[in-house]
């Protein structure tokens, strides 16, 4: 299969004035971004609201996005969830579509019982079911569920788990990760806040959700520190914070799609219980993308 | 529409050696249950895995459900999620199904989001479009959201949301709906060991995990409260504290599930991630429930 | 010794207008408070602001306390801290000075380290070094540290260690602890808002915040209990509900100290880094105030 | 004053048998220390144990440190705690003593009041209070409190406030601090995992436990970075990450004592509440040590 590096956002799944997934706006969103040099996508990530879409709903992006995306980039899946069950089901339809690979997310409603050996267990049955390679998927933020690096570099030694998404950007974690798993294992930062020093530690890439409204700036952080342009690749980070900050920690999915609306995407609602941001919030996006020269 | 009171035990849901859920086992748990005079049951909630079930497998629970339970008795069905459109949906069905009320866990994945006026939006929505009643379920302990007392007496003005399931065991909040929210508004504490306690300051009933393993005491809890027993509703209630501990914050499902086992009723495995408990760990739940009298 | 049991309001520590501790606005404070009946005083504990205080500061409070309380009424002197070594040399002062017991915080600056050995290992050094009895003091929403029920079964076997103070009202921790403690183990609730439900379950008193300011109130719901009318102190408690959060987790010290202010004790400004409320604020606990018939 | 830069450690207190600061053993570290290219020192920081001092053993301490370290190396002091008044206090007298900068944690007892009003209050007034610079210390691991980056940003306009220690190693934050704050402002990232990624985005240096125990690694990973040898600083960095975890998230000081009694320092037992590291953890640590080429 492809190496798994590079740049390769978290595409939001847009939906129409009545509620419905988009194909028509996911398809255009995803021929604008084709243009900017993103060497991939995820679909079905927490950007792209997968745990407020139906399991056909999630088939639909997913074909959507296979039919828009040229093989020779690659389509990343997220089809983790609760169950066991449920997640090899997904992967495998995945599978199917066409997705390159899928993004695991660790399991997390059974929050207390999620101890090393039941994720250990959860990783290795879903990449033992998967036709397909599997990225592990780490997100506090939303679970509440760490893995510590010992079960990932565990992990990494199943010839199925090739990478890991890690949207703490804990350094620690994915230090440890890099110098431990297998060289062919992809260690990518999940925000678009830490992509340089994340390079720069030894990731091989970044899944941001600053990817789908600055995919050009993300791209060339990427490029810039592989040419060892380290002074010009910082600049551009630091220019980058403040904007992934609105579409992540700040205002989160809402804050992303105001702002794709800003620029040129379609970005609408999102899914109810997210609330749309008001105008005021809209304005202050605005001026951060202005500050950031994105606007 | 039946008032709301009394112990109605979030229901675990059996699978067979293949793991497929078992509706043999679950209508033959049902069945000893009916005889210990519980006043009614939720299925689908946590302890029923819920998370872990694919949307046919829940109408299938259902179904099983409303069969083996008189219609005098209440069946709350437990079809929240995060989206508010799915929940809308299965709430319908449910609805279909012969549920008497629906118990709507706070959505949770976009955690930070999880506002009080995003979980207003979202109850309000979901009390406009549901044929039956229904009550907010609040459970930190797996979503990590709170939803504050104020929120709750706001929703509990809609006629169609009746009542609170607070797994957090919070006095504070409760006593603050007890108060302000209308008399007809029904909060029951979400767990065995805070039954006695919480109908002391003016909760109508319970929803306690307890309540698969040792039905016939929780009902006691609640009629010696009745009967103005206070002592003896007391120390039953300090019995309980151990074991009900056992099968919620000390091991979860896998210890409901384990000392099911012990006592005459089916648990057998839990779905994975949920790991099985060992040996050394099902011994201690059988001192405890010894110790406890239950055994 | 006396028992340990009733109401012991945690007493505010009132500072001058050049944020001195005020020995004369403290001793007035407590002249009021011992008209109405409460059973006792905890002086140093958080709502003493205890850690905003030198330690001769803490001295000169203990003595001031110490000189107003007549021998009959217990006196708690808050004497914990991080170190095991400062709180047995804070804790032999306050014996010398004359108070009756210990309420001792758990450490939790190094709350990663704050297992269970490590609470029992500092638990039972104090107990053994101090001339007085020592309580074990549980208040997570400060602490971040939670000290689990069987850690406190065990201490309470030793001859010094005569009670906990819960401010988590966490009933199911109570409740173990109630049950396999000996019986001359005191265990308090560390909130007004649960003191009634506390009570019905084997508490023996609470140490509240809302003591400061309901005094009279608190004392009635505990005496009603002791005489066997249920639904009055059950009335009672409701209506306290909201003062109670107004003072503890609305707006904490702050909070309290504007209560004080309005019914006629000396509340003034807590110490930086706390702020004081601004009018806003201060009208909305007016509001409630009067809701709750204390203005 | 002297720019704040470069690798400046959180130096251990030692202790004797009797458990009393030991004044020789700390020079006797810092001696060595002093041999190994380090840019200064910090006494009285979490390592340090500054909350299981005494006000007079933290005067010991720097009185010590000063006398060993030369004036052309920068001795910083942590003097922060939770009261403004005797932060206040403290800093002026390790400004007495020598001391060339002070860290000033945030304080977090009172955490739910810990708002960035609240904070900018505190760390203004110390700042006007304060005859030498001050840093912001964040350390949400043991604090539980964050301070926003737009705070700091704020914070960083007053002339005596001129850097932070973030400890977290929050990318985003430091990556908003770097941009926006002055460029004399020093951000310094307060483990040893994340020494070189956190140089590459702008960061002047670090606070790094591990520093205690591989000096050298740490001044090389900062001159290998000055110089441009970028894999090799990345290379050195993935080597130390283990050591690094070891003395910090995974034993703390108990376990960063034990490495220091392996590699030649004088680190002993740490203070009670604080356990020591038994044999078999103590083994685990040379295992480390040793896989990263420091033993």
């Amino acid at each position: 299969m492809k190496e798994i590096h590079g740049v390769m956002p978290p595409i939001a799944t847009p939906f129409d004035g009545e509620g419905n997934v988009s194909t028509e706006h996911l398809a255009g969103n995803l021929a604008k971004l084709l243009e900017t040099g993103l060497h991939g996508f995820v679909v079905l990530g927490s950007n792209g609201e997968y745990p407020l879409l139906s399991k056909q709903e999630k088939i639909t992006v997913l074909e959507t996005a296979r039919e828009a995306i040229p093989r020779d980039r690659l389509l990343i899946a997220g089809t983790g969830g609760d169950s066991t069950r449920e997640t090899i089901d997904l992967t495998r339809r995945a599978a199917d579509l066409g997705a390159d690979a899928a993004l695991i997310v660790t399991p997390h409603y059974f929050r207390p019982a999620m101890t090393a050996a039941a994720l250990k267990q959860h990783y290795l049955s879903v990449a033992d079911a998967s036709p397909i390679p599997i990225l592990v998927y780490n997100v506090p933020v939303y679970t509440n569920v760490e893995i510590d690096a010992g079960t990932v570099v565990e992990l990494a030694r199943h010839g199925n788990i090739v990478g890991i998404k890690d949207s703490s950007a804990n350094f620690m974690r994915m230090g440890e990760v890099i110098r431990f798993a297998p060289p062919t294992f992809s260690t990518l930062v999940g925000t678009g806040g830490a992509l340089f020093p994340a390079l720069s530690i030894g990731a091989k890439g970044a899944v941001p959700a600053l990817g789908n409204i600055a995919p050009r700036e993300c791209v060339k952080i990427y490029d810039l520190f592989q040419q060892g342009e380290l002074s010009r690749a910082r600049d551009l980070q630091l220019r980058m914070i403040r904007p992934n900050a609105a579409v992540t920690s700040r205002w989160g999915v809402a804050g992303l799609k105001a702002a794709m609306d800003e620029l040129g995407y379609y970005g609408g609602a999102p899914r109810s219980p997210l609330l749309s941001l008001g105008e005021s919030d809209r304005q202050k996006i605005r001026d951060i993308l202005r500050e950031a020269e994105l606007l």
